[in-house]
């Protein structure tokens, strides 16, 4: 999407032709900075630091990880260890591991001459999926949108309520949760964004905050607590959300709160859609509550905080007291009958198994195997 | 309540007899500083500023001020002059009013060389009755934390989850939500607080953690998002909350994102019971949501974050990109169909017309006037 009318994505081949550039998340939204991706070793480390987050958009960097070790060095030994340095950066990654197994099994048969340049073209094929599967699946929301939009008196705006970080940053471009937003805006639609600052990471207030402002997205940051409010006073009239696993009777796994933000669109009738790509969709999956271990992470999320002074300063500042307990879950489950749709490449889908069935026979199939 | 082993209430007359002595809470959780107010500009400066704060403190505060101003002069002028500082300070606290008013009355017919004594005897009143009915709400409130624990194995913890601070520093001592925490807790029942750290202001964190972890209570600091989770895992047993305002049929307007956690108790069959003083009840007004105007605070608290860093200075950084509105509603409405119980210093009652007309029949006939 658009930086300030410049387009960009987030992870990017250079004009030298092998050199990988990424936009640093870790400085957003104070600073935006490119970081210059040399070696594999970079792009390793860019993973393990959360430089680049989000699962699509680690796939793709895996994957040009693969290529950066294949162009310095296209040996049998060189290829296992770029493998073993990049699947440990972030081991619960379902992304990384398919980009990573996919790129291991393309390069392994081909002799070492041909390797580095078939890595490239599939690093990049592996980037341009993503995009064609956001743009797919805003081709889809945007439906939704431009339906409650009819419904309005010319120029009123459509209102989207998102949770977190579904955005272009989180993929290779368009973003899920976004992809819709970002098409309707385009195509002149008036669209406002209510943004949850999403504690404890607060992706919502740094990233998706930042990418809907650059690209010039009406939008308000609001701290997680007030989107019961705006619901029960009609000033949201859909959510969107992205999701790290759904499951084959529909339950989404996502940030932490989404499931609180999905009671409250229940209990107000504003629908709730779950943007997502079909790889995220668990057939061997049933029910989400009870089988979807939730990541507990670190307690410095929670107690402290990260922003820049007045006077420009990058500070770290504690804001619970000195021997308080902080607990940290990353994620939550929102049950499948407070979901109204799941917005795939596929089309709009019912967040029930005859549904996800119907629309992906093969994953069944595969999954009953 | 205690901190590190010592009772200490919110505010408190010196052993001089009329300076007011009152815990800095601006400068909670990091650091515990007591404030001298020797005269009323003082007391006034120090509700304006929110160095105190919560509805009955700010009103004992008042009541104080009104004594500091007949210590210095007792005329007749210097009791309208204190009376005009006192209540502009903070115009929608309803405590703060009523407080006013009473010492007015209570003053203005007096003799000038009686005023001093009489006006502190009455603060000193005030401050006491606050004591007695949070007592009262403590002693309904332990019973229901009882309840639950007679169904737990011995040494089992009774989870109570909380939102905001409606704790002792909110009154004067004891609290709303939390008398019946310390009670149960004092008795020797094993309990644990869940605390939101309430977002923007974060009087969890830094106000519930305070006074919770300094008398000694278990607890643990979460982040709003995360009550829907450890609702949906038996986490929680039950919510307690406080509130600036009832309906006469039982709506609840309290720190926004009550009405979210509200939804995944009902959600999970977790009991969620209000705790608060009678005078909060409002007999005048029935539809919550409708009727009750939600105050909208300044951007700068959801925009910015006030904490310590490692090095023990005091920041604050801003978390939200420059350029991104926000916005920052101060309280939303829970429905009444959600609340299990209004525990009131007349005893635990269900939160309809009905039950309330019952407990307060004086205050229903003199909304009907």
């Amino acid at each position: 999407m658009k930086v300030d009318g410049r387009h960009i994505r987030s992870i990017w081949l250079d004009a030298d032709g092998h050199t990988v550039s990424a936009i640093d998340q870790r400085r957003l939204p104070h600073h935006f900075v490119v970081a210059q991706l040399a070696t594999c070793e970079a792009a390793a480390e860019a993973i393990r630091s959360m430089l680049v987050r989000g699962a699509p958009l680690i796939g793709a960097t895996a994957a040009y990880g693969m290529a950066l070790a294949m162009r310095a060095d296209a040996s049998d030994a060189s290829l296992d260890r770029a493998y073993k340095a990049l699947i440990v950066t972030r081991p619960t990654a379902i992304n990384l591991k398919w980009a990573l197994e996919e790129m291991r099994s393309l390069l392994r048969p081909l002799p070492a001459s041909d390797r580095a340049g078939a890595a490239y073209s599939r690093a990049a094929e592996i980037a341009e999926d993503d995009i064609v599967i956001n743009r797919g699946i805003g081709g889809h929301g945007v439906a939704l949108i431009e339906a409650i939009a009819a419904k309005k008196k010319p120029g009123e705006r459509v209102n989207v309520l998102t949770h977190c970080n579904a955005g272009w940053l989180a993929t290779v471009d368009w973003g899920t949760a976004t992809a819709p937003i970002y098409l309707a805006h385009d195509a002149g639609h008036p669209i406002h964004v209510w943004v949850d600052e999403t504690r404890p990471r607060n992706q919502g207030a740094s990233l998706t905050a930042w990418e809907l402002g650059h690209h010039g997205v009406p939008h308000t940051v609001i701290p997680d607590n007030t989107g019961g409010h705006l619901m029960q006073h009609g000033m949201v009239d859909l959510v969107i959300v992205g999701t790290d696993r759904v499951t084959a009777n529909g339950d989404v796994c996502n940030k932490i709160g989404t499931y609180l933000k999905a009671l409250a669109a229940y209990d107000n009738g504003v629908p709730f859609y779950v943007a997502l790509p079909s790889p995220t969709i668990d057939f061997s999956g049933a029910d989400g509550i009870r089988e979807i271990p939730i990541e507990q992470r670190g307690a410095e999320e929670v107690a402290t905080m990260t922003g820049q002074t007045a006077d420009g300063r990058i500070e770290t500042v504690r804001i619970v007291p000195e021997g308080s307990p902080v607990a940290n879950y990353a994620f939550d489950v929102t049950p499948a009958r407070l979901v109204t749709g799941l917005i795939t490449e596929r089309g709009v889908l019912r967040a029930d198994r005859a549904s996800l069935a119907a629309a992906f026979p093969e994953r069944i199939a595969a999954a009953a195997e």
